[in-house]
């Protein structure tokens, strides 16, 4: 084995695992040991691995895992989120913790506004009309909802809300947004501030959802809501699935209390196969796909591997480091 | 019949022809005799046509037709461009001609946007993914290119092309751009001239062609300028499918020379059903929308409305008089 740190990550998969582009960014710097292969022989490893990089929420790192490793130094998330880590038993051992946060803003902030204007432009069903079978008729008055000069409401205005809401203002849109508090540079994306959501609603032509998941914002987004958007609105969710009632949304949608539904998460990913939001024709999903440009995944893994190295260097400060 | 001006106008078709949106508007105006119904008894109308509103080229507008309306004031074209009609012709019989162009800019610099922005993300595969029939694999690392903050060419920097270098300059892109001229205004946008096409391709990672259609642009776009282009580039077309040679681009498709072509416009629309880029799975095209939004639409007829009104005042100056 090489002199390089020993490191547990996630299996390599090219679709549902580490990617050979983070496979070889890792090996540049560790000897590195997936779970799979650390599964048939843990006890080896266990006395070498300083840091484990957890993707897409794995390997789950369990309390017995951590006790039978004792040069563990730190769990280094290849993810902004970290609620798949439980963080105080981490620190009771003294295991520092970290993610990468903020490498995702652009890309994250540029898929809530490509699904915007794609539902807005008729994009997918164009593709179907374009490209498909059956001759097309010349469709010349297939007329979409233009997106410039719109009125856009984020909700949740943090720093990707803020990158959507700058996108957003090159097309001269009029930015509306609801978020916990006022925010003091809200004029430089020239941004009007709701505190009561319900008021926001009814004056938007796209609602764009970028808001943390927490107990407060789980279901935001129930039939109540969408029924006092315009008939005219899009709704975009790039944040989590369950910021929205599903149901409530099929429902609005099948009444068409809304216009379009463009979705980047839903409950669950993906969704089974007879769910009825996959027939609604006013709907477009795709994969959870907000993070997956091949520049920022490969900034969210170099940032984890900055983490990594900081650490068993004994820094005191990390690049990102989770405290809480 | 009324006392309202009587005009004639193209048929009323939801799909193919005047959408009702114009009929409801043209109507507040103007007796309108669509082109079917005038057909049907011609000698009953060209006595009181006072103006022709032509939509998407029809109707054709001959020297006969002109020669048998004697009240006949203006050619006012619903469209910004107007090679469909014959200028010399009808000056020679003192008939003004009006277009509406501007209006549509927003909306074309927005479906360019739009197109560049679902073919780097793979919104169109995305939602056969996750919308299918076939249960999806989780697929997280279906990476997609990123626009923000990547070098996007604009070949043709008119007020369109300066539309779409302000919403890319959003997204943080470096703005390159070829033009007969250099702009005095780049400095705008931020963007860099390239007098020498070929020297700007081999640095872009999007090129978004919004060049008008002349004897100079025809095949702007052949095998050799897609072969100067990054294997990863994507190039949109929202200008007419004529500024490229198609079989150059299948060609440079079917060998990967660029990752993707996004195109608002083709050559004929529609592409007959057994047209090889159909087949492209590194190919997107939707029907030629570029100005297909209610608020635009329903601008450019407007308008059309507006130059009609000031001819028959007989204003000396209309909206947007075509002279040459």
């Amino acid at each position: 084995m090489s002199s390089k740190p020993v490191v547990l990550t996630g299996i390599f998969h090219e679709t549902n695992g580490l990617p050979k582009l983070f496979q070889d960014e890792l090996e540049k710097h560790f000897t590195v040991i997936p779970e799979d292969h650390y599964a048939a022989n843990p006890e080896n490893a266990d006395s070498q691995i300083v840091a484990i990089l957890p993707w897409f929420a794995k390997p789950v790192v369990t309390e017995e895992m951590v006790k039978r490793m004792p040069k563990l130094v730190i769990v280094a998330s290849i993810s902004a989120g970290y609620n798949h880590l439980d963080v105080p038993m981490l620190k009771s051992h003294n295991i520092r913790i970290s993610n990468t946060p903020n490498v995702l803003n652009d890309a994250t902030a540029e898929q809530a506004v490509t699904l915007m204007l794609a539902a807005a432009r008729n994009t997918v069903v164009g593709v179907k009309i374009a490209m498909g079978a059956a001759q097309p008729e010349l469709n010349i008055n297939f007329h979409g909802r233009q997106f410039s000069g719109s009125t856009v409401g984020i909700v949740g205005m943090g720093r990707i809300g803020m990158a959507v809401a700058k996108r957003a203002a090159a097309f001269d849109c009029k930015i509306l947004y609801h978020n916990r508090s006022q925010r003091s540079d809200e004029a430089s994306v020239g941004a009007t501030y709701f505190k009561d959501l319900n008021e926001m609603l009814p004056l938007c032509d796209f609602i764009c959802v970028v808001v943390a998941l927490t107990a407060e914002t789980r279901h935001l987004f129930k039939y109540e809501q969408f029924s006092l958007m315009k008939k005219t609105a899009i709704f975009c969710n790039v944040s989590r699935g369950d910021t929205v009632d599903q149901d409530g949304l099929l429902k609005a949608l099948n009444e068409n209390k809304i216009h379009m539904a463009a979705l980047d998460v839903t409950s669950p990913e993906p969704l089974p196969r007879d769910h009825a939001l996959l027939k609604c024709s006013n709907c477009i999903i795709v994969p959870h796909w907000g993070s997956a440009t091949e520049k920022t995944r490969l900034g969210m893994c170099q940032m984890a591997i900055e983490n990594t190295l900081q650490a068993l260097k004994g820094d005191k400060e990390l690049t990102s480091e989770v405290f809480n």
